[in-house]
C-alpha cells in the first residue's frame, strides 16, 4: 500500500468556480414546482440503478468511443437516438487524452456525452483518466462536464505517456486519486463510477491487491463499478464474490463485450492484456475471415454468458461494450428480452436529460420534427417553461449560427438528397411533387423515394401518417406542409400513437396545420378564415417577418395537453407568437441552407427554390374546436374553391364577398 | 383667479415611500404572463369607462357611505355582493372626516373601500376630502390606499371644520390642490375622479366661476366628473354643455338620486343646499307621510330622468347615490335595463379586485365556500399563483386570529342560529339531521328552514344542488358534507350553471367530495377504497393533524379547469396537499367558534360538538376519472355497506377482507 502522504488530500480550489456545486440543489424547494410525470427524470443515476435493482427489473448500458470525424459524429448521434430507444439506463463515453477529448470540437468526448445528455436525452457517463494531469487541469474538465449538463464520471487512471512515468506525490498516481479529487472538489454533485478488473489489472501485484485498490476507490466515493470484458461468466461472478468479501457492496456491473469480428478481438485483447479461453480461440480461428460467422457467434456466446449472469442472481444490469456498432448488441439484447422500445413517453416530445431542463415540461409547436435544433437554440437559457409557457420563456432564442449548421446538416449526402429532391428543378409544380412523394412515402418521378425533407430529417410520424391523404391532397396544390397534429379529445394516455404521460390518464389535441404557400393562396385563405372566426387561430408571416394574425400577440395556444390522477394539467405543446417569429428565420432559412445550395448558383433550380424563399408565406392555422371534426381541410378547401370561381379578373377580395354570400345562402 | 403661488407646487416628499409608485407596473413584462381571461381585469377604471363608452354600452356606478357600526358593516358588505351582480362598473366610499375615515377599524371609509376591493372583488373609488388636514397626512391616506390596492380617488376638498377656516398658503384650500398632490406624489397611479355642480358649487362666487374651478381641477390631472344631484334631466344637460364649451373633454357623469323619503330629501337637499323644483314638491308634499308611495314617485321621476339623459347621447354612464339602500336603485336600474346578472364568470370562484391579485387564477377548492376567509388568510402575499399551483403558493396563511373572527362572523343573529341548527342536541344524529336539512334546504324538526352551516353561509349553489339527492342520503348517516362538485366532461364554457371563461371554450371538473365523518366510518373507508386504487385521490385528517393520503404529498391535483380558443389552459381549482393541512384548522374551528359556543359551557349540546370536532375526521376524495361517472357515491355506499356487514364483534380489517373478497368474487 501507498503511504498515506501521497494520496491526494482536499484543499479546495477556491480559483475552480467549482465550489459552490450544493447551489444547484438549494435552488429547488421543497414544495414540487413541476408536474414532472415521470420520477426517473429528476432521480440521479445511482438512484435509478438501486430502484431497478431493488424491483429486479433487469437493465442494460452501452459503452461508445467519440467518433474522429464529424459525419461520424452525426452518425452517431443517430446511433444514440435508435440505441436509445430501446431503453439503456445509461451510456458512456471513453476518453482519449491524444485526442483533445475535453475540447470543444464535435467530436470530442465532451461534445459527445453533452450530445447525449442535452440532445438525445441519454443518461450518460463520460469517462475522464488523470494520469499525467494537474490538477487544475481535471478540476477544469469537471467544471466543463457540470456545467454542461453532466452528472456522472467515469473515474480512470489512464495509461501513462511514454515510459518514464513515476509516482507523483500529490498527484494523480490512481484512480483512486481522482475519485478523491472530484468528492473533494464538487462533494456529491457527480455520480462516480470506477473500473474493476475480474482478472485483476495488468500491472497490479497480484487480483488480491488489485481487489484492494478496488476497495480503495469506492471507499473514496465511487457509487458503482464497470468491470473490464471476460469471456466466462464465472471469472466475473468470482470477482463478485471477492468483492463482497473484502465489503465492497456497491453495484458491480459486468462489462459485456460480443465478439464482432476477428481483427477487433485480437486489438482488444492486444490492448487489454487479456488471454481469450481457448473453447473461443477454437471457434473462431477456422472461420476468421468470415465476419458474419465469427458476429453470430460472437452473438450466441454473448447470449449465453449474459443468461448464467443473470440466472445468478448476481447481477443487476449488463454493460456492453458496443465498439460503436449497433447490429451485435442490439441482437443480443432482443434475445435476451432487454431490449424494449417502449411506446410510452413522460411527454409528446423527447425529454432532455440535462438537469437544468429536467422541469422543462412546455415547448413551442415549431420545433416538433427538429427537437435537437430547439434544444441547441435555447442551450443558454437559465430556466425552462414549466407548467406554462409564457412566464419562463426567453426571448433570447440563440442565433443560427455556424456550429447550428451542424444540427442543420442532414444525414443523408448531397447525392441522395438531389435523388430526392430532384436533380433538376423545372417550376414550382416540381417542388410541390417532391413535398407529394415525402407525405405518401412514394418514389418520385426519377423512382427515388423521398425520405426527408429540410424541414423533417425522419419520415412522417405515426400520428401524422393518419392524415395523409389530406396532406397528399393539398401539397400536389401548392399548400406545402411541415407540420401537422390532428385533434384528439380524451384519449387513454396509454394510447400506442398518441398517448403519453402516466397510466389512467386523457390527453387532448387541438388540430395543428403548418405551411408554406404563395401570396396568391394567402390572400384567398385569409378572406376565407373570416368565416372561421374565433373558431380557427392563424399566423401568417412571409421572410420579411410581415405578419398577419387573429390571435392575442402575446397570448399561447395550448394544443396538446394532458389529465392525469392527482396532478396539475400538463400542456406540453403550444402555438406561442412570440417562438413563432424566431421558429420562421429557421423555417425559411432551410429551404436556402438545405435545398437552394444543392444547386450551382444562378441556376435554374436554385432560382426556383430562392423564389420560394423569398415570396411564400408560412402560414399556421389551430382549429380551437377540439371536440368536432377538424375544420382545417376544410379550410384549406375553402380557399381553393375561391381560387378556383375566381377568374383572376376580379380582385380576390371582390371574389371572396361573393364567395362568401353564396356560401351563406346555401 | 387664485395667483399661482397658492397653489399646490409639487416638491415630492422622499419620505413618503409612495413616490416609487412607478415600480408596480415596471414588473410587469411586455409578455403576457397570465392568461387572464378578461381584460376587464387588469384594465385601470378609466380604460374600461372608455371602452363601454366608445362600445356605446351604458353603464351604472354606486355610491356608498361607511357604516356606523360593525354589524352595519357586515350588512353593508353582503349588500355589495348583491348590488355586485348587478355588474356596476364601480362604487365609490364617502369620506367622513370625523368618523376616523382612514383607520383600521371596520367601519372606516379606507376599511370598507378596501373589503370591496379585495372581498367583494367590486372596482371601488375612495373619496378624500383634504381640508384642514396636513400633506403629510393626505400622503400618508393615500399610501395606505395603495397598500390595500385600492386605484382610486375621487378628490375632494371637504367642509372647512368650523367658521374660521380660511385660505392657507400652500396648502389644501381647493380640490385642485389635491389633485396636484395626489399626481405629485403618486404620479399616474390612481385614476382621479373629482366633483362637478350642475348649478355651481354653493360658495362659488357665479356659475361661470364655479366652471373654470373644475375645469382647473381637470386640468391638474383629474380623469373624470361625477356631478352632485339634480332634479331636471336639462339641468345636467346644460352643464355638459358647457363645460364642453370651455374645453373638459374627459368623462362627466350624472350623479342620480332616486327620491327614498320625505326627511331624506329635506336632509339632503339642506346639506347640499340645493332647491327642489316645484313641480317635485307638488307631488311629494301631499303624501309625505306616505314611505312607498314617496319611494314609488321617486323610482318613476329617476327613471324618466335618466332616460332623458341617456337618449341625449351626452351619458355613457350613470352615478346612483343609494344612501346604502337597494330596493330603489335596483328597480330604477331594472327598469333602465341596465341592471344585468350575467351568468358568465370569468373564473369559476370570484376575482378579487385588488391590483396585485389580478393575475391570480389558480386556487384551493377548499375555500370554494369561503372566498372571503381565502382572500383574508393570504393577503400578506408577494406573488398569487398563476397557471400553477405549486410554483406561486406561499406556505404562509394567515392565522385565524381575531379580525379574522370578523369575517366568521354569520349574517345570521344567535338566535336565528340556535333556531336552525338545533336550540338543544341530544346526539350526533341530531347533528346529521341539520346537515340533511340544510341539503334539502327543508325545514328542521322544530320547522325552522336551515339556511346555512358554519361553512356555507349561502343556500346550496346551483351546481351543487344537482348533487342533493345523494347528499341528503350520506348526510343521514354521518357523512357531513361541506363541499362537493360533480364531474364535467367538456360542457361549453357558455354553460349557464357550470360554465365559466370567454365563449367558445370548454369546461372539466372531476368530482370532488368533501365531508367530515366519525373515526369508525373512515376505518371502513380506507378498506373501501383499496378497491379504488389510483383512480380515487383522499386526504383524511383529524384536528390533531393525524394525516392519511394515496396522493403525492406535494403535487396538487387539478380538480377544474378550462380549454379556450387562443389561450394556455387554465385550471382555476386544485386539491392542494399543503393548503389543505391550514384549511383544516379553519373547518374543525368553525365546529366550536361558530356552532359550540352557541351553547352554554360545559351543556350536552355543547359537549356533542365538542365531540365531533375532538373526534371526527375530515375528508376528501377526488374521482381521477372525468369522463366515467363519479364513483364518489359508490365508495360511500361501499363504506356503508362494510359497515352494515360487520356485527361490530370482528375488527373492521377482517370484516373488509372479507367485504373485499366477497365483493371480488361477485
Amino acid at each position: 500500500m501507498l503511504p498515506a502522504g501521497k494520496y491526494i488530500t482536499c484543499s479546495k480550489s477556491d480559483s475552480s468556480g467549482a465550489s459552490n456545486s450544493g447551489g444547484e440543489s438549494s435552488k429547488e424547494s421543497s414544495r414540487s414546482s413541476t408536474p414532472v410525470l415521470d420520477t426517473d427524470r429528476t432521480d440521479r443515476l445511482r438512484d435509478k440503478m438501486r430502484r431497478r435493482t431493488e424491483s429486479g427489473d433487469h437493465w442494460f448500458s452501452l459503452e461508445f468511443f467519440p467518433p474522429r470525424t464529424a459525419s461520424g459524429a452525426v452518425n452517431l448521434i443517430s446511433r444514440f437516438d435508435r440505441m436509445g430507444s430501446g431503453g439503456p439506463l445509461f451510456i458512456d463515453v471513453t476518453w482519449h487524452p491524444a485526442g483533445d477529448p475535453g475540447s470543444d470540437k464535435e467530436t470530442s468526448s465532451m461534445m459527445i456525452a453533452s450530445t447525449a445528455v442535452n440532445y438525445c436525452g441519454l443518461e450518460s457517463v463520460l469517462h475522464l483518466t488523470c494520469c499525467n494531469q494537474t490538477k487544475e487541469k481535471i478540476t477544469g474538465y469537471l467544471s466543463k462536464a457540470k456545467r454542461l449538463g453532466l452528472k456522472n464520471i467515469m473515474a480512470l487512471r489512464g495509461d501513462p505517456i511514454g515510459t518514464d512515468w513515476e509516482e507523483e506525490e500529490g498527484g494523480f498516481n490512481y484512480a483512486t486519486d481522482l475519485v478523491k479529487h472530484i468528492r473533494c472538489e464538487f462533494d456529491d454533485y457527480f455520480d462516480i463510477c470506477v473500473a474493476g478488473y475480474p482478472t485483476g489489472h495488468p500491472e497490479a501485484q497480484s487480483y488480491d491487491e488489485d481487489l484492494k485498490h478496488l476497495k480503495e476507490k469506492v471507499d473514496a466515493g465511487a457509487d458503482f463499478i464497470i468491470t473490464q470484458l471476460f469471456f466466462r461468466a464465472d471469472t466475473f461472478l468470482k470477482f463478485v464474490r471477492d468483492c463482497r468479501a473484502i465489503g465492497i457492496t456497491c453495484p458491480i456491473l459486468p462489462g459485456i463485450f460480443p465478439i464482432q469480428g476477428y481483427q477487433s478481438l485480437r486489438q482488444l485483447v492486444k490492448l487489454s492484456k487479456l488471454e481469450v479461453p481457448e473453447e473461443i480461440m477454437r471457434v473462431i480461428e477456422p472461420i476468421k475471415e468470415n465476419d458474419a460467422a465469427i458476429r453470430n457467434y460472437g452473438i450466441e456466446h454473448a447470449v449465453g454468458m449474459c443468461r448464467m449472469l443473470l440466472e445468478s442472481g448476481e447481477v443487476p444490469g449488463l454493460h456492453f461494450y458496443t465498439l460503436n456498432r449497433e447490429v451485435a448488441t442490439m441482437e443480443v439484447l432482443r434475445q435476451l428480452g432487454l431490449w424494449i422500445e417502449d411506446p410510452r413517453r413522460p411527454l409528446p416530445w423527447a425529454v432532455s436529460a440535462h438537469p437544468k431542463r429536467k422541469v422543462e415540461d412546455v415547448r413551442p409547436i415549431f420545433w416538433a420534427s427538429r427537437p435537437k435544433s430547439y434544444i441547441y437554440r435555447t442551450q443558454d437559457w437559465d430556466d425552462f417553461p414549466n407548467g406554462r409557457w409564457g412566464n419562463s420563456s426567453s426571448p433570447a432564442f440563440g442565433e443560427l449560427n455556424d456550429y447550428y449548421l451542424f444540427y442543420l446538416k442532414s444525414k443523408s449526402s448531397k447525392d441522395a438528397l438531389l435523388k430526392m429532391w430532384g436533380e433538376e428543378l423545372t417550376s414550382e409544380k416540381s417542388v410541390y411533387e417532391v413535398f407529394t412523394s415525402y407525405i405518401m412515402a412514394e418514389p418520385n418521378q426519377a423512382g427515388h423515394k423521398v425520405m426527408c425533407l429540410p424541414w423533417n430529417d425522419e419520415p412522417l410520424a405515426p400520428e401524422t401518417n393518419l392524415l395523409k391523404d389530406e396532406l397528399a391532397k393539398v401539397n400536389r396544390r401548392g399548400v406545402l406542409t411541415i407540420n401537422s397534429q390532428p385533434s384528439i379529445n380524451g384519449k387513454p394516455s396509454s394510447d400506442s400513437i398518441v398517448g403519453w404521460g402516466p397510466p389512467g390518464g386523457y390527453v387532448f389535441q387541438k388540430a395543428y396545420l403548418e405551411f408554406f404557400t404563395s401570396s396568391e393562396n394567402v390572400t384567398a385563405l385569409l378572406q376565407v378564415l373570416k368565416k372561421y372566426e374565433p373558431r380557427v387561430n392563424y399566423h401568417i408571416v412571409n421572410v420579411q417577418g410581415q405578419n398577419t394574425t387573429n390571435a392575442h400577440d402575446m397570448q399561447p395556444n395550448a394544443v396538446t395537453w394532458g389529465i392525469f390522477p392527482g396532478r396539475e394539467i400538463v400542456q406540453p405543446t403550444v402555438v406561442d407568437p412570440v417562438s413563432f417569429m424566431y421558429w420562421k428565420d429557421e423555417a425559411f432559412a432551410l429551404w436556402i441552407e438545405q435545398w437552394a445550395k444543392l444547386y450551382e448558383d444562378e441556376s435554374p433550380s436554385r432560382m426556383i427554390i430562392k423564389y420560394i424563399h423569398d415570396n411564400y408565406f408560412l402560414v399556421n392555422l389551430v382549429d380551437n374546436d377540439f371536440p368536432l371534426d377538424n375544420c382545417l381541410w376544410q379550410v384549406i378547401d375553402d380557399m381553393f374553391e375561391l381560387l378556383d370561381v375566381n377568374p383572376l379578373e376580379q380582385p380576390v377580395e371582390q371574389a371572396a364577398e361573393q364567395f362568401i354570400q353564396e356560401q351563406s345562402a346555401n
